[in-house]
């Protein structure tokens, strides 16, 4: 950490700060130039508050240096995680597709999209049972009827499942039933539910948030682990910008960003990241070729009478023709 | 509700669309030029989603123009709300200051706090029970303990109080304790939430999403509405954009947007819309001036040694000085 | 300057790249921590390149400490700039409003408003003659025979005329005939354009870019001064973001901060900044309130038939209401 | 077009602006539902400004529906643009890398690079004589004497030159000596150097403004093409968003969204598009498997010394490497 002090900082205050600050264990060394005068601090600095700091009236401002994560981090766990749901693997080389529709609608839709995807080569089923949208009055998922028919779903192809949780109060049915349990992009500072999901264990499906940097991300990933969760997968899903043209902005590059940052796989969602089912094959490709661990796909077979996200959802068979290509672009990547 | 076709739609697939439309109760009137074809729906298009139309391939976009919601619209419900709590109220030409500091921290502080901001003549105390932080490593509130405290500070000064939840295990002791429930910024779309506060019928302070839209803003009011809750005051906090010489942007234009489109009162945060103390005193007069029915600011007895939010805290003699303005400004901006 | 080394950085490549900073005049410091290990500099690092010394493969990040700018800063110029145009002063206690049409479109209309808003109380009057648009289809203004109207608006009002230059081509007149040179928000990085108005030494209204940071405007009005310009008005006119309730978002905030930073005289522009007349009346008296030194307001005689942005323009009646609330706002806002 | 009238509008005012717009030769078709009434509009409408219309206030909003651009979309031109220097081609199926240091700093600067590149496969040979830097007080190029330099490397290695123009003095310079002439984003929308760069009708690269829109980024490409200009590459550079993690988002879904709405070729510069060198591999990757039509990539002999754009630079080993990869990830998107 570093403190600027302003100009006309008076001595005696800056020598109180100082000694504070000693106090705290940190190693405390003087920068004077003709026209600045900065204090760098080396040592633990994680407890300590920037804006505290800044509340002083002779600091013009403070820059933190290190990185705030520390479990998520890869400086003290170099080697990259890998998420293993019962041999389906995410991370450390392996590549994987989470792919199903936006929600479960009925036993028959969820089956039928869980064998396609399954037979096209997706490794998890998605599936929201908990949908959370901006309108109260739209469809707001089928609840614990839709974590039934996604059980049966996994049950006849063997794909693991991975759909959200909204409320504290399923957290005893997700625990129980669900393999990779969804942390939604409006729910990533939704502290005490990542603490709750945390403390339970199992993999998680971390989404960024719709405006969170990636330090943020990398944060909520640090709840998620500091209350017990080890394996951990970030998703990038788009960013909200001024540009119209599509729902959101998929930042590619958070990718190899969060790779050199953290040990923790990350996956891409081109689905939510573009808004049009026509960007989810380039994007989805771009995302392999960007070092991506995997994608997640809403897959639909009726996308035009989807309850919801019909707009960004390819058929089954645009999927099957799209994990080929995937493969390819993967291989290209990697070889050599 | 305007769908836009593409050039060469089959007149077979629109044919079908518009029969569908039309089954829905919905009138429909096309509207053809030399290059253009575009199908105009006229009727309640609310449950309709526009994702869903997109999904077809014969679709070149949709774009809604009725607005979303119909409680918190202005449309339906042209008289202002007035949230009174014990006769101190905010909206319909009442202005009110919510004062405190970030965190309760102990009896001490947040009882002299409370008596300062008073006599000042603020008609809310705030004070954070539960913080969101962005750090699991950093100071998490007092919890439980805190809200005895606000409650003892409002027995004192009588002033009603304002603080977050954050938990849904805690709404049965908000309900019972609090005066106005605030949901904060990073869970204005904490849906479940939203659902379960509202059902509480009680005054809530909505913040802002970190990069939510005044269309957004408004569909989280419309869940606490459409649950039951009636006195809801929207507070602009600061959005997240590229500039970093503040801690967000704080947005004023929304104060006369969000009057004119809706009947709930709106109170700004300088304190979080900008991060830093010394900005606080020119944009809350900024605020008054845009029309604002009140301010939420965070007042210190020491702003150095603060758990949290030192930097953008004003002390009670900055405080109490700023009221004095504040009246001036708006007498100024009221009258005549 | 701060520049943070990686974890494993080879000490003889440190050691070289301190050698190279020590030859330039910069006094190093070491700060070495359990996990950090940084190089403070103190010293004049203006002409050193962030980008340079983050090419070296052991260094993580480099962090810029002192602000970038010396003639627009307010370290070495304390005192506020007061731009003076024949008596018609903007900054240091001198508030100033800017009035007429985005485009000039004949003498009888940039007649007709020009005697309107000096009624009013305006003291200077803006009119395009080369107006910048996004659609190489759409009116582009009258050109130099604009110049030649508001010349003749000068005359019959007595206001000095502020319009925008797009080409270098018309430095000439430009120099020759109008009073406050504007740069507008498009061309505040066409530094070619800065350089060469700078050297006219003429007054000059600059405004901030789409997407500028604070700190990217003020480096806009250090190239006009390092060519020679002295007298520089700063426009704040909204900033690009996801919104799009309005035109722009009107960063109210920026006037505080850029008087703390910089000596030279702020206007707000709330028709641009918001796109939309209703929002113009509030969002002038919050730009008062905040500090401004002063407005410029589109005005038409009749916004319906505006050849450019009619729907951001108000009235000569509403600029004439407006004028009397701006006055009693500024006197509430600076008296005692 | 579509026109949304206030509930509330005035009859008699609706039939006024119905018959101006009908005798513009527009056809008018109304869609009344129980509370909305809008307008539909087709015909020619790319002259009607949507300001224009809202300024009448009875008028709620407006919305655009066609694309207000024409020759450089795809509507009217739907095969894609190739464009050929010399047999060197963009567009269409053809890849090509364009390559070389961010300024000419000497020639055997310029020539070393210049050699590595082609003998690596670029196409073209990048490199700044004119730079547009933020401070007045860092390098700006060596001007006409970098062209020289350049127009010995072109001849020593047969690369056809990309190189920025900043100021119309150097049009006739640009004309004579430039292959293909890049407007830079600072200068997306300065609209007089658009039209007289245009006019030479020379191949331009285009670079998207720091935060364009697509549309205004097709607009600006529109500009040069009603001047004249036929060939022309955009180019997306990043854009500006709230994430600090790199200098630039880069928005690489805006390649499969202008290549469906343009015929014109775009390329990804993924050097300024993320800031830093070893996120230019990962991304000149993703850019090829979302279907650029090419890579402008930043390319130094020694990035720490290089006078600008060091911390983006690679070197030409890993260019060299770069290229390798480039051809097997294209050969993967690309076949069958």
């Amino acid at each position: 950490m570093i403190i600027i002090l302003k100009r006309d900082a008076d001595p005696a205050k800056v020598e109180t700060l100082s000694k504070f600050l000693q106090e705290q264990g940190l190693i405390i060394q003087d920068i004077k130039g003709e026209n600045t005068h900065m204090i760098g601090l080396a040592g633990d600095t994680s407890h300590l508050s920037r804006e505290q700091i800044e509340a002083n009236d002779f600091v013009e401002s403070v820059k933190k240096i290190s990185e705030p994560y520390k479990l998520a981090g890869r400086k003290f766990h170099p080697e990259d995680t890998i998420v293993d749901v019962g041999g389906h693997k995410i991370g450390g080389g392996n590549f994987a597709v989470i792919a199903g529709p936006c929600s479960v609608e009925s036993e028959e839709q969820i089956l039928s999209i869980a064998r396609d995807v399954a037979a096209s080569g997706a490794a998890f089923l998605r599936g929201g049972a908990f949908k959370p949208r901006s309108s109260p009055y739209a469809f707001q998922g089928m609840g614990l009827d839709g974590l039934e028919l996604l059980k049966i779903a996994r049950q006849k192809t063997g794909l693991p499942i991975v759909t959200e949780i909204l409320n504290p109060v399923h957290l005893e049915a997700f625990a129980r039933d669900v393999d990779v349990i969804q942390i939604g992009a409006r729910n990533m500072q939704n502290f005490s539910l990542l603490r709750e999901v945390g403390a339970l264990k199992k993999p998680v499906l971390l989404k960024r948030g719709l405006c969170a940097t990636i330090e943020e991300t990398l944060m909520a990933a640090e709840y998620l682990m500091a209350s017990g969760a080890k394996d951990i997968v970030i998703c990038e899903r788009g960013i909200r910008t001024y540009e119209t043209a599509t729902r959101n902005t998929l930042d590619l590059s958070a990718v190899p960003v969060i790779k050199s940052k953290s040990h923790l796989p990350v996956v891409v969602d081109p689905s939510h990241g573009t808004g049009y089912w026509h960007l989810v094959e380039p994007m989805a490709l771009g995302a392999v070729a960007v070092g991506a661990d995997g994608l997640i796909i809403e897959v639909h077979n009726a996308p035009q009478y989807a309850l919801c996200d019909g707009a960004q959802s390819i058929t089954p068979e645009v999927f099957h023709r799209l994990m080929k290509r995937i493969a390819k672009v993967h291989a290209a990547v990697n070889e050599g």
